[in-house]
């Protein structure tokens, strides 16, 4: 977390205490951490919230309290498709994330000492909720429109579900009605990784491990995050990229079985990023919550049917035909159910070569859709 | 291996020794397990070799010594797709292996001790050197069919360009003629999870460990098979077949986040019956060389190029489009290759839902396409 003299903006959103789980359990003294761009007009209707993905922190674009780039830069912004000089644009940090909001490596109020494993179960309905009570805390009542990317397109559903009449339009980007067994299984195995190392300890590891502290499971965040990449991306995309392209010689390991292609060193680097920066136990909760999302839940076991009690105006549905995590049939499914719960639907179904990650690299094709969308609210 | 009373059909090839391997090194006194079905006619001229997956020993199918079930039961025997009446069938366990054949499991005759990891560099050019050792030994000089299954298929591109004149038709089934960045990255993330397992410590674990002992890379062993497993298989098979079907409670495990999904479940019980019948040094030998295989390392650089190298009569090409690991795009390179080589191509795209392991599971189209292309030759 940036502290000191790093630039930050987030701001903080006290949740009612205690705060009631999907799952039972509850919070008390938590806290939801955002960002804001742009400025709440008179009639106060023109929100605009996005909730993020699995890691993701509230920073999605550079603001004035903190002007270093944000994870979706080059779509949000003063004249970007996520156009800041028009919309109110509010970022939540998951409830449950460790990127400032409540999560498993903040201490419990209860014990003074972190939650870890006692953080009791989180669901995706509860990041909806609590972000939901930062909305309202800012005076909103009824968001002009819902943004929700992958696991946070999930949340969005929830949200719309359970908080009817809150939510005008809807942005559903590159995720699902429900967890299908394909998604399920990886993130089984990522947590699986997290779990068997014996530096995980039960949750037990040292939440503020420096660089050289050895007592972090390193290994099991470094396997799940590479098995996190392979998924978000597309193998098109790598044979374009990298193809057989060797590593030089001096930048291979010296250990049996080391890299020896590029393809490998992209994902050793993308893990080195990852694996210190994102709460192991939190990634747990996180992922574990994506799996037990299932909107047929509220649809007495159907797809359209829990999609059917979903009252917005509009939507636009946007996937892309090389995401194996949440196939375009899945978009479909939501595109498909909001429409015969009433809503006028755009459905978008870019060939963008970058997989489920498109909507982080893509952003001239996802920004035509979402703006041209945005552009006619 | 099977010891004592089990019934075991496998004969032993010796190698030339020393048996020089593609990248250096070599190996003395070793030998390749292999099992046969069905006569070498007068002519000699009915001999089928079958090369297999990474995984699977040469107990193909039952036959008077081993009565028991083998991996492609389905497909070969008498008055099947692979018709030991009519057939001489040979099916070798690939060198490097464990199932009978010499590999890092096996005594380095000149220290007494396993090789381990001082066992040479292994490419699938040397599986296929070994097999073709073998062949030549049963007296066939010429085979009248070569059938390579996944990594055997890269190994029978490899055999079909180093012995020209040797191979009258080639069966390729759900292969490559390259390993792509996106298998790469697969295989490579199981070896790490191996290599990463404090067990595995570089190579020296007990090669012998009881079901009891702990000394055994089990954890990355079964981080890899899970991981196999989910790339062999597809999405859509697991939407049909798992969808989000819970496991009866009291199968779940009692564990913070322990299993909750079926599919959870199904990838455990494969994990279980791999992780302590496979040595997990073979794996990393046989893994990296699927990874090193690249037919255009023939061709100056080109696929087709290095497919023009191989002079065979006819081909049938066959995979399917839920193949991750080995598109149909890789299929229809060989099938194009072969075919500008100058060979009469036959090219079979199949639906069948189950991924890359449809060649084990659909054995009705499998056989139609296999058994329709042997009857012809």
């Amino acid at each position: 977390m940036p502290q000191g003299t790093q630039p930050d903006a987030r701001r903080y959103c006290p949740l009612p205490s205690p705060f009631k789980m999907k799952r039972g359990g509850e919070l008390r003294d938590a806290r939801v951490a955002y960002e804001t761009w742009g400025t709440l007009n008179a009639a106060r209707d023109n929100a605009v919230l996005v909730l993020t993905g699995l890691s993701p922190s509230a920073h999605m674009a550079a603001n004035a309290e903190d002007p270093s780039d944000g994870w979706w830069e080059g779509m949000a912004g003063p004249g970007k498709a996520i156009d800041t000089d028009h919309w109110f644009v509010i970022c939540v940090n998951s409830l449950g994330s460790d990127k400032g909001s409540t999560c498993p490596a903040s201490v419990d109020p209860a014990t003074g000492e972190p939650y870890r494993l006692s953080f009791p179960d989180l669901s995706l309905e509860d990041v909806a909720n609590a972000a939901h009570v930062v909305v309202q805390s800012l005076g909103v009542e009824r968001l002009a429109c819902l943004i929700g990317c992958s696991m946070g397109g999930m949340a969005a559903l929830g949200y719309m579900l359970l908080h009817p009449g809150s939510v005008r339009a809807h942005v559903s980007v590159d995720t699902a009605p429900q967890a299908q067994p394909f998604a399920i299984a990886i993130r089984s195995l990522q947590r699986e990784a997290i779990r068997l190392d014996p530096r995980w300890d039960e949750g037990r590891y040292d939440i503020h491990a420096g660089a050289d502290d050895v007592g972090y499971p390193d290994m099991g965040m470094a396997i799940a995050r590479k098995l996190g990449v392979i998924t978000y991306r597309s193998a098109m995309e790598w044979n374009g990229r990298f193809a057989r392209i060797r590593l030089d010689p001096e930048k291979r390991e010296d250990e049996p079985f080391g890299f020896e292609f590029e393809v490998e060193s992209y994902l050793e680097a993308h893990a080195r990023r990852f694996v210190r920066s994102f709460d192991p136990n939190c990634y747990l909760y996180l992922s574990r919550a994506s799996d037990w999302f299932d909107i047929a839940e509220y649809g007495g076991g159907s797809i359209t049917g829990g999609l059917g009690r979903i009252c917005i105006e509009r939507a636009l549905v946007i996937g892309v035909s090389t995401d194996i995590l949440f196939p375009l049939a899945q978009q479909e499914q939501i595109a498909d159910g909001l429409r015969v719960a009433g809503a006028q639907v755009d459905f978008v179904a870019l060939d963008s070569p970058q997989g489920h990650d498109a909507f982080l690299v893509d952003i001239k094709n996802y920004s035509r859709a979402i703006g041209g969308f945005l552009a006619t609210l």
